[in-house]
């Protein structure tokens, strides 16, 4: 995306999301202050605030983004519980460069933790316009994100997946959620079924996009940038487009390529490198950027057929953003 | 309790109770089914099903029993949801003499299931009379479960802790939500708001009373019973009670009981049971089991002020379990 993009992209979006992150920041200093640190430190580790901008974006479509900034809050808290979850199980020790709450609580408080932020971020919800049908969906978009991890946790290392496996996966991980961020945006401005279905299809491209994005930046990415070693996806047995790509082709370093994943890189970061070559040899990352291409054209499509308004350039540049964007 | 009184309360409560049961295990077929799985075998590994009797007698005071079916049902499922997480974090490997989910799924699955039930609970909870301010309810009750669980965390093998610190924590981990479960059973049958606290402040009794009642029987009752050793609280750091009585008085052997517990019982169950021993002769059981029958006199008082109606006996009979119970 052009400088000029991002520079008209954050003007128009700039002022909502700093209204997000204020209340956000407001809204975590619960009563129990070990816990209000904890989300805090989450919270102020950073992060691209894409779903709350999803929500707000879906919501200046109606000239409605003031009202929903609980809800554009609420959409970063359901991702926020997930992530610190996940630290859990994947024993991370660090997120964004800063240590995990796995690490500077343990475990068990972070996952306590978790379990506060996924409830909290309901809080506000209610109160808003179609507040009681908006819970009952994020409470059904949780259930199927831990769908998704547990199809994670299942697929490790798995070398036969497919690229459907794949789907039902960062669907579950991501784009359901982004597809939800649309969709009560939409509900919460009032906006016609059609109209919803239409956010909801828009967001579900995008989240796609994001996700296969997000894979192949772990492998391009350097640690420097990651806050992580290149690759760690897959060092982990989490087998990404790039990956599933690649392994469905026949060239001459295959098996080898096949026998590095099956025996988890005894060797560790060295060969988790070498895997990432082939991988990028044969053409598996240039081949997951087409898929992550193909998802925005969509997106873009979809947000053509939405009714004459000034939010649809806002949502193309947000959409453009998401293939062009770095880590 | 008397043979006759537990007859008595059987047969009232029992068709209600097992609507829930049926209604629980019909809820649980999810569409994923390793969790639903998971859920059913927690399900099936038993429990007292406390939490639904206690919605149910509540809502019989109104004759609205059959109505609150699905509420009886969540609120069991939060407390399972809670037990999944609590055997996580813990690694234990049995509850009920069956293996946790934290054995069968591991920790990362089970950590899911938990979120996932968890958030299935509400799911029919918002098409109830009031749903909305049920929901409402019992998001603010999760999130100070979590409270109550960092702070047992925080509180681990601290001799110093008050009487009050341990009311704190079991009103987090139980009262509170035998209390919402009187709370919500009356708001679903559209009791008066007096009626509601009224309703609430019994709930509160009969959990504290329930919750030190549990705390006593970890250890009095034989491993053959819990399914797990005597005394695995305290092996475990967690001062109940009993504990705590006894560790504001004075006697010889005093220091010999603080060195235990502070050093963490290095040679194991043997130091245990000497804690334990030493807990019994300075009457700490007996004493906890008299704070124990004061909750329950209170709410048997409370339960007077109600109006007048056969569910009261229900109530009283109910109350009166809870301190009779064996595990």
């Amino acid at each position: 995306m052009s400088v000029v993009n991002v520079i008209k992209l954050h003007k128009i979006m700039g002022d909502e999301l700093a209204k997000v992150e204020s209340y956000l920041d407001q809204f975590l200093h619960f009563e129990h202050q070990e816990i209000a640190e904890g989300a805090l430190h989450t919270l102020h580790a950073g992060g691209k605030r894409l779903r709350p901008a999803v929500v707000i974006m879906t919501a200046s479509f109606y000239n409605n983004a003031d009202k929903v900034v609980p809800l554009a809050a609420a959409m970063e808290l359901i991702h926020m519980a997930s992530l610190i979850h996940d630290d859990i199980i994947d024993r991370s020790p660090t997120r964004r460069g800063l240590p995990t709450l796995n690490v500077t609580m343990g475990p068990a408080k972070a996952l306590h933790t978790g379990d506060y932020v996924l409830t909290k971020a309901l809080e506000d919800v209610y109160n808003l316009p179609r507040g009681k049908e908006i819970v009952k969906i994020l409470g059904n978009l949780s259930m199927e994100m831990c769908y998704g991890e547990v199809e994670q946790i299942n697929s490790m290392y798995d070398v036969k997946q497919t690229i459907e496996d794949y789907y039902y996966r960062i669907n579950r991980k991501t784009a359901l959620l982004i597809a939800v961020c649309c969709q009560v945006g939409a509900l919460a401005s009032n906006a016609s079924p059609q109209e919803v279905q239409k956010f909801y299809d828009i967001g579900y491209n995008i989240g796609m996009a994001y996700q296969i994005k997000d894979d192949i930046l772990d492998m391009e990415m350097s640690e420097k940038d990651l806050g992580k070693p290149a690759g760690s996806d897959l060092a982990h047995g989490i087998m990404t487009l790039p990956t599933i790509l690649t392994l469905q082709k026949d060239f001459a370093e295959k098996e080898h390529l096949l026998d590095l994943i099956k025996s988890r890189f005894p060797k560790g970061q060295e060969q988790v490198q070498e895997a990432l070559e082939l991988i990028k040899k044969h053409h598996g990352i240039k081949e997951a950027n087409q898929y992550c291409r193909r998802y925005i054209e969509q997106s873009k499509r979809l947000i053509d057929e939405l009714p004459e308004n000034k939010g649809k350039l806002v949502f193309k540049l947000g959409a453009e953003y998401v293939i062009s964007r770095g880590y």
